[in-house]
């Protein structure tokens, strides 16, 4: 662990810029934003990023680290984002492949407030593997998804939240939506002696985000959804702090970053970065559904949400996004169970929804 | 002007999809999340997008018009972003190159609250180009940047903002630094009796951007600058709204969604949408600086800012990024006078900047 930030890129040189050229140029546009011949040697020393190592993968393709002094930082989140891939995201031929954090960054961003254990707490299920589904779709009223939730309730799903896009329309508005689905699944825990939770989508606007988090802990939620980068990837952190609730990250607009030779690795950005930023949960597409992540990222993205990092908790992979029932113990056993498995859309493939998610679930302890 | 919400993406559909699919894809992943035959007709009609055009443009490319119901936004701006791209930007091969806004969205969103115009009233220049340049580099004290902010404002640069990366450090502190370069400001106005403003950067997370901004305000600034992707898009209508100054835009974190294949188009984010949002100013990079982008792509973002939306006041285009002292006027005459012309690191590479800021604001004006 460095005192600095050390940010590792795969730097495409195909254009004819040597790999010299393009390093520097990162090293100055995301600190001075100035050419070097007009920087002066102390801020080159103090402020300029440092370039540490630059290593040819192919002809044109080069592996470069760049480390930053604290002082290009501070200890904010938002100048961290922007210092990691602010004006280099408007270039091209860049992606950040790995970040050695400082233990100063890591402190100053908290990461999450429950994570694994703390979950697994609040849902009162210390091992296994976790199941989580979706209330949807957009369109029905607040009171036909509340039954969809106290039949997931029924059906022990641990996790009943929100469909991200269900935020506060007209068909199912936020507070209706709120009271009906937590007095469901309030409901259904009786029947059942379980502890299903409802985690409502907070997604909102500056004024209103606040709002939604004081009437979901008011409700007496322990947990909401939040769509992190729509909102701000700070929001996390606020609603940790604020709020003490429970964050289940989902992944909405982040997708742009993860072209092959421009942007973010997903296991840094839905690994490390939403982890550290407050995530318990983070919600990634798993292979094999409706999007296309590789078995190697996703497996990239549960180890960078569980690996030790100093002061910071653990969070729960939570693979999702078109997960089929049949395969879904197979997944458990190549994730371990300390993994939140979602699946919404197969289940409502079927008609009893109290019955599919009780199958899933035992099928799910079973692997 | 439509009720709904049309969308047109152009889609890659190289895989061997066929276009109807990946159209039908999209029209679900971004309302019910379901698949189609789970989706029932009144669904279907009411919530799921709607297919309203298919054009081939190349063997493997193809146009889709897709129009969505409010139903499936409401009235906010983060659902708004999550239904245009929030789970499809983790697809691939999908970009978003035009939107036909629905009166209804722009009277939510609401656009500049200022805007071209009062931008100009508040700075007593109703005509003509405007010069504006950044505080630099980061590493500098408060003290040092608000010598360079007095220079600028003897030089008559019409908008001094903060350079995008210095946010809340310790080599120059947010408060400290807004204070002095404000006093720097008002001092210089003095002695050229014009009406220079600075905007200091607030971008910070949730529970400090409202102080920053309420610190700027008693300071007597009347605009701030805003790392608007960086907060998360609807921190301009809540700086708009809540404390009421011009707000200029910085695209940072913006560049992943301007791959040529993937994304969303930069007219689109840094035209209609900063603008939408509340931005009165939207930085982009000028052609020929320091990015990549070309002069369509400069035009088309002019001509978003400066197009008629019912309800929403035009917004003042501000191409930047490593622009040339030389080559300024050019620019003026090419995009007209209705631009603000931010410049930096050119004045930086000459001695004297409130000279070069003189020469340059002289050249401007006779463009």
């Amino acid at each position: 662990m460095s005192e600095r930030l050390n940010i590792t890129y795969i730097l495409d040189c195909a254009n004819g810029e040597t790999v010299e050229t393009k390093a520097q140029d990162i090293a100055l546009e995301q600190t001075v934003e100035l050419a070097l011949e007009t920087v002066d040697e102390d801020l080159r020393q103090r402020i300029v990023g440092h370039i540490e190592a630059l290593t040819p993968l192919t002809d044109t393709q080069y592996q470069a680290r760049i480390s930053y002094p604290l002082a290009a930082i501070g200890t904010e989140l938002t100048q961290c984002l922007n210092l990691l891939f602010g004006n280099i995201s408007l270039k091209r031929g860049i992606r950040i492949v790995d970040i050695d954090w400082p233990a100063a960054l890591l402190q100053a961003f908290g990461g999450p407030a429950h994570g694994r254990d703390g979950l697994r707490a609040l849902l009162n299920k210390p091992q296994g593997p976790l199941l989580c589904s979706a209330l949807k779709p957009m369109g029905l009223s607040a009171e036909q998804l509340a039954e969809r939730c106290f039949q997931f309730g029924l059906g022990g799903v641990h996790i009943i939240k929100d469909d991200h896009g269900i935020a506060d329309q007209s068909d199912a508005p936020f507070n209706d939506r709120l009271l009906r689905c937590q007095e469901a699944v309030t409901r259904a825990n009786a029947v059942t002696g379980q502890q299903s939770l409802y985690f409502p989508n907070v997604t909102a606007g500056y004024r209103e985000l606040p709002k939604r988090l004081q009437a979901a802990k008011d409700a007496g939620c322990k947990g909401v959804l939040l769509n992190a980068w729509v909102t701000g990837l700070d929001a996390l952190r606020f609603a940790r702090d604020e709020f003490g609730l429970a964050l289940m990250a989902h992944p909405a607009m982040t997708g742009a970053y993860f072209a092959p030779d421009h942007g973010i690795s997903a296991e840094l950005l839905l690994g490390d970065l939403f982890r550290i930023a407050g995530a318990d949960a983070s919600i990634y597409p798993n292979v094999g559904g409706r999007f296309g992540f590789s078995i190697d990222t996703c497996e990239a993205i549960n180890n960078h949400l569980r690996r030790t990092l100093p002061g910071i908790k653990p969070s729960l992979p939570t693979p999702g996004g078109g997960m089929d029932v049949e395969r879904a113990p197979e997944w458990v056993r190549r994730y371990g169970s300390d993994t939140i498995i979602l699946i919404g859309g197969s289940l409502y493939a079927q008609s009893d929804l109290a019955a599919a998610s009780t199958a899933l679930r035992e099928a799910l302890e079973a692997a």
